[in-house]
């Protein structure tokens, strides 16, 4: 078909018209099979591509999502996502030599999610850009764009937003679940991001979520898929529903009596592509007339119009040219240890870090030497990989005495297991420095099914370190060496001992295979920490509502009423910066950033407004950019403002902007 | 009490002689409390040293015992074990300064495990030396020699000969098990090496085995212990009862009514020391008069002996200066990347190795990349160590391919789970070579409790692959490309298919924390392989009696009446060795080799002895050497056979030697 003069659209339509009722139903699902006799072959829609292309064998691995966010670099994480859409498209390349594709082999991709990290008990909060919207908007379409890449014509990959909507756990309850949410928090927080990547990205396809919202399953929500996607926020794609959600429907949402009336709602509102076996009952669902064939058709045009804008039918597609030499290439590599550089978050320093080479140290904890704690969930496999330790014994010059001190969760150890708390002290005792390697791995937090964490299913009891860690941290802080204390979890955690014990820590999200490399950047002082944290540290479990509890009331920096340890977008560096000539105007702040310290580093510049006058939230933040200078260099800046966010103030407002701490008066009061 | 001239018999018994009953009684457990009354630190027994400290945190891995056998080579394991006990003697000293030592904290090793590898099906078979007692005896010998050191005054690490006796599956009823054995077996096979150990290197301690032998349990057996080990043998250690050994007497075994009558049976038979709790029952014995004092005391004047010629109780023992510095140090890595290399055995080669370090490789196989198929059981954690991949990696000058291909051993990859063979496939595809990193790990051939095989408790139902490995074989082989397979067990497995299909078989038991370096130096030439088989490799579990059958027959090199697929022994190079002026008068052979080929390379020159007239056994070893020669080098050797080898043949036999598949007769009929 190639040259085809047709657009995608046309070609689907013209395609569709000569499948029978039959074929059109089981294009529906997500692994639909070949009609030889119009030249389909069989495609799998299912992939991933979190933070690297997930599931199908070598890949890079990029740092997790929760990592991305951190590096509050949209620029960083758009190119982040072009690499993995060239990884991607390789491999599928590769693939169909097959004649076919299996699952994890195509390019429709089930990423990003852009799910709101409301409270961090959630397992699969590491998945997401963290708590806050705005952050979550632009992460989220530098990431769709990055996949979905710039050809006038064709798209490397299909980005797919999810989980439509509200969803955020208990990962226990998902099939179950009625996330019951007001107005204000619906539109202002767990749907704003999706509509901002729609409204700034076009992303091919949005997934719905496995709860219900207000009562509604969110596969088949009349309000959320047809009065709000396609209604309100003018969405052009397709919906997939997420795996098995359909006959959730009836099932355990009780919503419907059987899969065809569950088939119906969800297709009647929308949903085109069934990932799971619902969809077997829609030709009984058409013979009910619970839908029409048009209504089926419409659906199966929407999908082939998404394969043809895809490629997948024509020769000239510029993307068939990509060979799987960019699987794990050297740029892609040299990306993902910017990409981890760059995540890190520096949380508190008393002048500890950066190390110097020569010293001793001791590398100390579970999460030194363990390779799933770079790699997160949904990930690909590394051909190589640096864990923290690795890359901290390829960096020292000193002697590294590695001792992993206590096991990851159980404190009491088995009468005749190993004892490692001991030789960990023992490693204090001989070492200049000591580097505590602890925190969470992707098991302890995850998916529902993926994790082991006990009755949790994948979310967390609570945001305390593991006792057994907590021992050993109490331990070893009796020695009195000076000490770094590395956090590795995709969330929250309690870090208020830490803090107090420690001279220097530094939060880890899951940062990628070259995380160890990126940590001894770090550590070293070859590179300053730029990261900043993209959701609030809180001091306790006490801090947080009911984890069932949806409202926003109390939660993340814009409504918490308490006192974080470490607020959002907190991140220290180890060179200065000071913003000068600072302004406020119509719909933008301007200033000048200079690096006043003595090394060259990454800062970003998170614009937050507050109306002072308005007690129901802190701030918002509604814009950021992000520069790197050298020592004494100074350069101009200007932070365009979201234009929605400035929409959510009343226009007569005394609005402030909160510059990197500084507070700024808006000059003209005028909105726009 | 430095510069005491007693010796350490003496003052064991003045020592012993201020303890009262219950402090006697407390200290024949193996977590024996202090007595601060007369200066005895608590000491806990137990620690382990099977090819490297265990369980005690970093510590230099070598191979596994199989593989340490594999190598032939006694001088190698003797450093091997050198290394070992100052690693374990450092650590010691370390651990100390808390005033006590933990469990693995001690000097006292229960190491080596010399029972025959009877059977492959038996999951701990790895840990062993192998199906031949005279291989077992050199090696157990050299080990034991290796870990109580030289001194004359001192024993540096006390070594345990393990488990006494008859002992080798399978493991879901080692605890309740009566092996049946007929006296030959008994003697020739299972006892044999035992006896050899004793004689040759004067091992500190035994450890009773869990099961029964004919009908006795090994922990509380007079003719084990009382008539062979301490009469026939003349043992002048202690004996130490397997972990929970002793309450399985009654518990399991039910041979006795109680916990105090197994503890008193244990102890009248000379067992000194319990692993486990039984011995809290041994007041009570000697209550009931089960036991005397004069015994209990005889048994702690045994252990006190012991402790002190570790010189625990002295300032001036020269391995209280051993430092940490020897953990890991470079010798002991570079060592251990020798044995590594000398442990691999190669099975087959048509010429494909040693490869070209430009060609293009895909490295295929779920154990390619996996860290614990180089650690085996009863393993340290290195603080750093190379997979196989990674040695390629490092290695290869081409471009590497790595593709994990399938699961372990789940042939029905679940349906939303990734599905890798088609990368495999790929990666042949676009590669020179295939090197197929497949097999076992330690967890499918591990401990009861240990392993979780299913229903084999540790043990293997089949020797062979997971049906998910041979269907990879298949698809990649369809391929056409040279393929290289790389084997990794520790037990034989049925290679037939890859013998037919792959140019080179290369046999790699867990070869430790170096063993992707040296399989690299193996597959690119840099090394010749010279590592020689301790086991036969049968062709199907066909050729296998049944499991729990202890007879001999049919089992091994000496009593199998098939044909295997690599025998005994069996182990090819890139080089080619020839024997002249070979000789065998008396007791030895002797000749010279020449090194033929191109390369420098290592042999082993093993000595099989048959009597033609003799159809009950096929041919024994009783002796070995191994050279390492230039390209054209010779060199004289001679082999002295065993004389308890010798002493099995009829003296006026007509003797002949198999050496290296060469026959010779021996020329004088005078045995001795």
């Amino acid at each position: 078909m190639t040259g085809d003069k047709r657009t995608a659209r046309e070609r689907a339509h013209d395609l569709v018209a000569q499948m029978t009722l039959a074929e059109k139903c089981a294009q529906m699902k997500y692994d639909a099979p070949a009609i030889p006799r119009l030249g389909v072959p069989a495609y799998n829609w299912w992939n991933e591509a979190l933070h690297g292309v997930a599931r199908s064998g070598a890949a890079t691995v990029f740092p997790q999502a929760i990592g991305l966010a951190a590096t509050f670099d949209v620029d960083g994480v758009k190119g982040t996502a072009a690499a993995i859409s060239d990884e991607m498209r390789a491999k599928y390349n590769q693939y169909r030599t097959f004649g076919e594709t299996q699952i994890y082999q195509g390019i429709t991709a089930w990423s990003p999610n852009i799910n709101i990290f409301r409270d961090p008990r959630w397992g699969r909060g590491h998945e997401t850009y963290g708590e806050d919207p705005y952050l979550t908007g632009r992460m989220g379409t530098a990431f769709v764009q990055g996949l979905q890449g710039d050809d006038p014509v064709y798209r490397k990959v299909d980005a797919t937003l999810k989980h439509y909507a509200v969803h955020s756990g208990p990962e226990r309850l998902r099939h179950s679940f009625d996330a019951k949410v007001g107005e204000e928090d619906l539109f202002e927080t767990y749907l704003w991001a999706f509509r901002y990547c729609i409204d700034h990205a076009g992303p091919s396809a949005v997934m719905g979520a496995y709860n219900r919202v207000n009562g509604e399953p969110a596969c088949g929500s009349k309000t959320l898929l047809q009065d709000i996607l396609y209604g309100v926020f003018g969405f052009q794609g397709y919906v997939v529903s997420d795996c098995g959600a359909i006959c959730d429907i009836n099932r355990e949402h009780h919503v419907t009596e059987n899969e065809a009336e569950s088939a119906a709602l969800a297709v009647n509102n929308g949903c085109a592509l069934n990932c799971g076996d619902a969809y077997k009952w829609l030709k009984t669902a058409v013979a009910l007339d619970l839908i029409s064939e048009e209504t089926i058709t419409a659906c199966v045009e929407r999908l082939f119009e998404a394969r043809f804008r895809l490629g997948m039918f024509d020769e000239d597609c510029p993307y068939n040219d990509l060979s799987d030499d960019v699987v794990e290439c050297p740029e892609h590599l040299a990306l993902s240890r910017k990409m981890a550089q760059e995540s890190m978050v520096l949380l508190k320093n008393d002048g500890l870090l950066p190390l110097d080479r020569q010293l001793n140290v001791a590398v100390i904890g579970p999460n030194a030497d363990d390779k799933s704690v770079l790699l997160g969930n949904y990930n690909g496999t590394p051909s190589q990989y640096t864990t923290l330790l690795r890359g901290i014994q390829e960096a020292a010059q000193g002697k590294v005495r590695y001792a992993r001190g206590c096991h990851l969760t159980q404190d009491q150890v088995g009468r005749w297991e190993e004892h490692p708390l001991r030789e960990a002290v023992l490693a204090a005792q001989k070492s200049d420095v000591v580097i505590l390697c602890m925190g969470l791995n992707p098991q302890m937090e995850g998916e529902e099914g993926d994790a082991y964490n006990g009755d949790m299913s994948g979310d967390k009891a609570t945001i305390d370190l593991p006792s057994s860690q907590q021992k050993l941290l109490e331990e070893v802080a009796k020695v009195g060496k000076p000490m770094v204390f590395v956090n590795v979890s995709g969330s929250c955690l309690n870090l208020c001992r830490a803090d107090e014990l420690c001279g220097a820590v530094l939060q880890v999200f899951y940062p990628g295979a070259e995380g160890g490399k990126a940590l001894a950047d770090l550590l070293y002082g070859e590179v300053c920490p730029s990261g900043r944290l993209p959701v609030t540290f809180y001091r306790s479990d006490r801090d947080l509502p009911p984890f069932t509890d949806y409202s926003m009331k109390d939660r993340t920096y814009k409504y918490f009423q308490g006192e974080p340890l470490y607020p959002f977008a907190h991140g220290l560096s180890y060179t200065s910066f000071a913003l000068e000539d600072l302004r406020f105007e119509g719909g933008a702040v301007e200033g000048v950033l200079r690096n006043t310290g003595s090394r060259r580093g990454g800062h970003a510049i998170p614009v937050f407004l507050k109306d002072p006058g308005d007690r129901s939230v802190n701030c918002r933040l509604a814009g950021l950019t992000r520069l790197e200078l050298d020592p004494g260099e100074a350069a101009p800046f200007r932070v365009e403002l979201c234009r929605e966010i400035l929409d959510l103030f009343d226009d007569s407002a005394a609005l402030t902007a909160l510059v990197d701490g500084e507070e700024v008066q808006r000059r003209s009061a005028g909105k726009k």
